[in-house]
């Protein structure tokens, strides 16, 4: 991988069983060429690191924090209490409840301190969504995120051939 | 398979990993003899291939629309938006939340644009319905229609004896 | 009210307390010159009602069966099991899980037997599913269907001006 | 098995796939010596089989019957309503709602018409309440269905002793 | 109100505020001429007194317990534990979940001890299911019962023409 | 009100709106005469409050802690994050969910942290669970816990009596 | 109201039934002068008004989009399928589902388009995000930002007082 | 094992299958040296076993129940009505639902009797919520929690290089 000296976003799974969701997310920013640090942090196991790590995250030019986290989530809400930078809330699907129970604990935080929730176990959403955020900013990432973008559509596109065991709509059905 | 050059039914699905329903659907069908075309065309990724789809399928010969999704399963709604072909919506059980999610997402619609959702996973349900509804207009599918019905019950009726091991209701317990 | 000799859509209430969805249906019915009946019949105190009244459905002229039905909503499902009609069911908000209960209960329906689901309450998009199946084979209700589609895009656009306490987005937004 | 020229409980599988619910409540019954009989029969794709069936029952001579489906498990209702015999209903887990589906369908019954709904997958219980209603007029079966409990309560206070890994509470814990 | 003095149901809220539940049931016996007792004893306030209410059930001559409770409905289980009677659970929609909390309570008995579960607020069906219980050995309540759903029919029948602001379907449809 | 000048539960409020809360915790700990004090801290708008809050409770003498908080209720886990204090988490109904997202919030803590959860808006029994803790070294407070009970039982007992419009069971019943 | 010539935020509502979101999301906006704008369009009724609306989005100057919607609420994920703008998602609690239906539709999107879901109802928070997503660039912003979450901090602070006919924890409790 | 004479919390499983969840608690309680008993006792197949269980309790020196039960679990709530001990409440992902039946079962206890409910499945936090409780007075317990405590926060910190294929955040971060 190449220089990541200086990471600006900020990935904190609640736990090391997150890792899963860590390397969706990575993937997206490499193939973004987006510099980012991942680390492991409670917010009930140890809430002074997350307090630390979100109250230090612009200084050290973070951007984007992303928090990772199953069951009562408060990892999401406990990095935007502490810090102006959006925070976005990866709902993962650990426990029983297949993340019913970290969707609600992530998405419906109380006015006046939001996270930007994404899906269940939706990694590569979360590391698009700052890639979207962090493209006001940055030309040629956002050259690289419409890119992204068009390679999903062609993905898209050219699934439909493997589909040649049934009777496929012929391609003037989208023009 | 025989002829289908005239395809009367469009499948869309949201993504090539519900290949599955679509093996379902196809397969009904085919019993039935109803011409159909299968593609695949993302709400999200790739919108202007639905768009484009929706829109030419009236001219195209298409009379019924079959949407596949899961997650947030904004396909058959965006379907039904650019057409006033009856559009079909079949919620796919993926994710962590058993379809719950898929389901809502196509029966909740606002009103003006109706998708006819039918359960989640229910393939066969689904292109049930679109004979229904072509089989209006077409006495012989009425007739084909009937009589998968007719086979429906008989299967059930057979499936009685496979329970014996188990003492079984009498045949007069039926008339 | 118009000539409605030979209706062409039968709406059943599962209840008479489902008028509040009727007078919708109606209302949309209405302004399409649908000619459509309605009645009450119940899947569990009328049965035999249910199972006459799909029977003879089709031999009456009905193309298309609405049932509408809260609580364990069954009786989409029944009047779908004794014709091959299409069949929409509209669950009802009834009781105290919002009805909940009655779109899980028409929607699962087991393979075999569809029921073309709308939304909890989404009386006007029972009418206009209905009206979309019988759009197929009638030039007319098609383009009535398509200016209804219409006047609703017109009702969205218009609705922007009442918004005027707020800054509004220009028209050239939209092109 | 013994003599069961005349079962009392008629037990319906709205599918084969039921199957396994069906040898749960055998198992029960055989050990109360309560004569049954089993069969399969759809609401929705023989429902005039259900009808019958129902219609039936009484002058058959059964007293009680248990309608096992699974999603949206009509049968226990659409058994219920075209008998006055008490009609126990059974969900079954099927599909990808865990069964939340069918135990709505079966529970939510509208005024007028009762299905005695036992728990998801619960085989045992529906026996075993079918059991309580037949000892209300045999006495034997009422000692067998004591003898039954108490043996359920011997298997657990047994089952203790299973535990002897950890540190086990003495006997006089519970006099 | 007529003679009551051989109570044969007996009838337990767990809470005073559940009187709403226990009007509706009143109702439905006296309208079959079923003699009931009404009481409230509360599984967890007053455990002993619902321990004695249903050890002494049987002896004291009733033959169906109805227990009815909201939130962690666990009364109709706790008379079930105590006694070999059928009981019959019905859940109250109190508290903030709408009766879901309470369905799930009653419904989802372990192995060993069933209730006889209705919908959430069902009184009239609970006492209905009492009903049909009471009338396998009391030929006259099966004829009451056979009576009272033939009025629920005709109340059905004759609430279609409450509707005639609309068209109504001919009676011939049912024929 | 009595001498409270060495409180020993510390109630924090998530947000002013949960008062009703704090006024039916305050209602039983005046009952039993456990001096408490009332606050307001928010996880989220003042993480730092409700984090000193929580730091210095055992050395203020404190010996059990309530949070209240509705939505992504994060409270409660955040007080226990940072005290070895039980740690009383009470869901407020707020929002649109009737406070599911709330319950699932506060029980469903990560391994290491627990917060003892009490049921929806159930502040009187938060109360009695802190009572409960407090008892264990205190005899007094035992003693009048105990008499509270019995206090709810004889209230249970002689709401009969209000029933008396319906066929009440008599006291023998019980015994 | 002060100089809005240049809104970078373009707040659009699926439904003029939304405009209780708009008005909260306007105040947050008024108060940390962001310039924004509102409109109307319906991802179902409009389709091309949304496609439209996002596609020139990013050329009209704007840099966040707030998506505001209920039941099956698409228009997030359209606007977010048609720019590589930050695409904030706000659901709105209409239906009878209490909002879950939108929460869904929002937050589960597919791979590869993400919207930023907020809380149902929370339009102060869909507007605090987009303020957080904005100060990356804007130090005034920020400070405005750090300045609204300090009022936020000392308004919880001050609503202590506000309980005092209850017994308040002393403020060296907080130091 | 060392010395265990003197049991200070005892655990009651519903059920034998309940093994894994008293195994977890086991080995959260021989880290704090905490001496405890277990058991099997069931609400609905032995409740005297229950009552006499929980009645004796205090007397025979326990200070906390744990109460582990899936399904409709009403052990906790039956343990907490018979004794004014602090009763744990454990719900067991059992059955289809995941357990929220029986979190749901325990959390929702009517006024009056609290249970203090934990996360599904979470036997360790059953565990260590009653340490607490047993902290109050015992000052070596409470180091002994203070450290395990101190424990789970250096696995966590630890577990960070355990990611170490992907860009790490540097110790300052939490400085």
């Amino acid at each position: 991988m190449e220089d990541r000296k200086h990471p600006i976003v900020g990935v904190v799974l609640g736990s090391k069983s997150d890792l899963a969701q860590a390397v969706k997310i990575a993937e997206t920013f490499d193939a973004l060429a987006i510099p980012f640090e991942v680390t492991v942090a409670s917010a009930h196991r140890t809430p002074e690191d997350v307090t630390a790590y979100a109250r230090n995250a612009r200084s050290r030019g973070l951007k984007v924090l992303i928090g990772v986290a199953g069951l009562a989530a408060a990892l999401p809400g406990c990095l935007a209490a502490e810090t102006t930078l959006p925070v976005i809330g990866l709902p993962v699907g650990g426990g029983t409840l297949g993340g019913m129970d970290a969707l609600l604990a992530i998405a419906q935080m109380p006015p006046g301190v939001p996270a930007a929730t994404v899906g269940i176990n939706a990694g590569q959403n979360a590391a698009l969504l700052a890639a979207r955020i962090l493209a006001l900013s940055d030309k040629g990432l956002h050259e690289a995120l419409w890119a992204f973008q068009g390679q999903a559509a062609d993905k898209v596109r050219s699934s439909r051939k493997e589909l040649d065991t049934l009777p496929l709509a012929p391609e003037e059905a989208f023009r």
